[in-house]
């Protein structure tokens, strides 16, 4: 994909990405590390909660929606960070098998009044399993490079 | 810790972690996994750009901030996971050397209506550095069992 600035992106554009399955080894390994809560690293506790089996760390969620955006290469280039996000609601658990994709669609677009290399792009994010349904979902800020 | 329920939190009532050091080793393996933009992964083009070097991505400092909270054990036994976040801000960077620690305050508690074995906290996290400034803020939702 070629090189996207700021004012290539129009409000109303929407992205999909590729699909990634997660594993039960995948979400145990990541939630011993960051999130290790016994409906993410015991499969036998994780019976006996609400979630009635185990579950994915919704950072994991979080970071690797992240990464599949990533690959699509909307970002490459010209992304300069974010600021931060919003209104983040987990709506279903992930489980080990689950396959997950990112729906983007650009809400709103702000040039900097004050830094005319930059602008902000708020970004509705639609993580959604092999059923459609969305597991996770936020606004995000997208700070971007304009071209000059 | 003793275990701690719903109805062992109070509102205003603080909690501070101990303190994890970021490595430029820890920055890089976790942005090439899910966030593997110049400034996280290339010391060499960090230099180049707004941020002057390398920082971390901001899905780790939040993973690891949770970490952090995570082996006080104020969650540990009663916790039911999250609905969503609120507010998120990555308002410092993070660099290589830097040292985090996660001050908590609950701000509201509301009991579940239709479900009387469980209340919502909100919780206003501050992951703060070594020279006491905020590096990421939000509100979180925390699910707990209550007694009965």
């Amino acid at each position: 994909m070629t090189e996207r600035y700021f004012d290539d992106f129009a409000v109303g554009e929407r992205f999909l990405t590729r699909g990634v399955t997660l594993t039960e080894s995948g979400i145990i390994d990541f939630s011993l590390t960051y999130d290790p809560q016994p409906f993410q690293i015991d499969v036998e506790a994780a019976r006996q909660t609400i979630y009635g089996g185990l579950i994915a760390s919704g950072f994991q969620t979080l970071a690797l929606g992240f990464r599949m955006v990533s690959d699509t290469g909307i970002f490459r280039g010209a992304s300069m960070g974010s600021p931060g996000f919003d209104e983040l609601r987990w709506l279903k658990p992930v489980r080990p098998g689950d396959t997950l994709r990112v729906e983007l669609e650009v809400m709103e677009k702000t040039p900097s009044r004050s830094k005319p290399d930059r602008g902000i792009l708020r970004i509705a994010y639609r993580i959604k399993n092999q059923k459609d349904e969305d597991v996770l979902t936020f606004l995000a800020m997208q700070l971007l490079k304009r071209k000059l």
